[in-house]
């Protein structure tokens, strides 16, 4: 059986060379620093484990890896955005990304809101250009479109900035569920919804994609406290981005609200839920996949960046 | 026959309705100071010539103005994206639009960053939910993805914001086709999108489209010349929002180039063009709207705001 790890190195590299297709494809005729940005941005080093989600959910559901291709593109290109502008100075300001100078940092702050402006469209662009037939492409548009709105990308991150900088002292009571509120919009949002775009490619029942996106629910609420963890416990050599910031701007994060170890014991709780959702009904997906997405929820809890 | 404006006034209730409702079905669950912000942006009192020249297109090829109503607000909210972004501080840094402060200054930076980049996949989300039949959905949807791509609306923010930002003086050569390439992917593409929208609805022939589209050319042309002709010749008070700027800027404008009287007289050829491509094969459109689409060349023509 593979490991997520060995996984994601076994289709890295298709998922880059397809990303700088999907980069060109999308900005023929486009200024050539707003598309040096653009690269920039999407090419960085990124782990890409929202596209292998989309991949693996995809050949979980019995369908054709190559077919969801696009999609898992389309994902990484609205993630790329929404980090782009996450870190901009009115946002969450901060330099370092993927281990290198953020978008507004190497280029300037208009290029880096442009770049982001420009990857939503480029992602429905390449959902409608590439997958087949038009009603999958229809049925990923729409869950693109609501994912990465006002309802939950966008209402996240707004929560996320407005709490930031405006209450500098944790709230008393509510806190976790407003917290956890934000990591599903913000995190969970678009694992699940990578998740169920495979699933759609491959043609995958109701019942394969609502498994899979509760999976992904979990993953995603896990995923972004190990990633409050990491600002915490880890360096920003090893993470390739600030470290200690939460602490420093009083933020909102499990590990503030219950400390290291409870918020270690949640994400490994989160983490055994979602490992079972996959194993309960063993009949719905390929069994080579389903291992591996099993192997990405222990990487997701083991990681150190 | 009914001018333009007389055209406005008997579709702008129906059209403000269906964008407060557009603004609710995209935003249920989102943060109430998000939702505000856009409200504020997206209902603020415009002009609505872009959804206008939707419901038009879609009559001018005889089909039902109804049906293109969710495909008028989207442009309309890609319209209101674009200016939301564009008055943020990073770019051309304004304060005001359509009579009130801009969206940054009434709620603050990280709000107008956000209101933008939700406003997007709505756009697309309207046309998934609301767009019948479903091919006709998607060919609306592509053509919404390259109009707000990099190649044409976001590339020519790029090249305009670039161009500010790092010449001081005009350029000597090349000057005019630069700036015809600016106004031609910053505004006559979103014109010429709208109306390929309406015919889209209407079921249109090859024939008629690519005709609508070089009339939107042309109109977006003349639009942004005399856009920039009221920045010299008219005030922030009939104007609603600043004046002045572009000559302190140095920004590289019609007027600036040519002069007052040569942009007038550049305008009104375009607009005559446009009229005579309407005219050319009178069998392709409706009449009456028709009759009303050239009547808006010369409201672009006349116009004082």
């Amino acid at each position: 059986m593979l490991t997520f790890n060995e996984y994601l190195a076994s289709v890295r590299p298709t998922i880059e060379q397809a990303l700088r297709s999907a980069v060109s494809a999308t900005t023929e005729t486009a200024p050539q620093r707003l598309v040096e940005a653009m690269r920039y941005a999407v090419l960085a080093p990124g782990k890409r484990v929202r596209a292998a989600l989309v991949l693996l959910a995809c050949e979980a559901c019995r369908g054709d890896e190559k077919a969801a291709l696009p999609a898992a593109c389309a994902v990484e290109l609205i993630h790329t955005y929404s980090l782009v502008h996450d870190d901009l100075p009115a946002m969450d300001n901060d330099t370092l990304r993927r281990g290198q100078p953020t978008c507004h940092i190497k280029f300037d702050e208009a290029t880096a809101i442009l770049v982001g402006d420009a990857l939503i469209p480029a992602a429905f662009e390449l959902l409608l250009a590439n997958i087949q037939p038009s009603d999958v492409a229809l049925r990923c548009c729409s869950d693109l479109a609501k994912t990465a709105g006002a309802t939950q990308l966008v209402g996240g991150q707004a929560d996320d900035i407005y709490y930031e900088k405006n209450l500098t002292r944790l709230p008393t009571s509510g806190a976790e569920e407003f917290l956890t509120s934000i990591h599903l919009r913000k995190t969970a949002a678009l694992l699940a919804h990578s998740l169920r775009l495979g699933a759609y490619v491959a043609g995958a029942s109701k019942e394969q994609v609502e498994v899979l996106a509760h999976f992904g629910i979990n993953l995603g609420l896990a995923f972004q406290i190990t990633d409050d963890l990491l600002d915490v416990t880890s360096s920003a050599e090893t993470l390739g981005k600030s470290v200690g910031k939460d602490a420093k701007a009083d933020k909102l994060t499990y590990p503030a609200l219950h400390g290291v170890v409870a918020s270690q014991q949640k994400a490994l709780a989160l983490i055994e839920d979602a490992k079972e959702m996959l194993i309960a009904a063993p009949e719905l997906f390929a069994e080579g996949p389903r291992e591996v997405l099993g192997s990405l929820a222990d990487f997701i809890l083991l990681r150190k960046k």
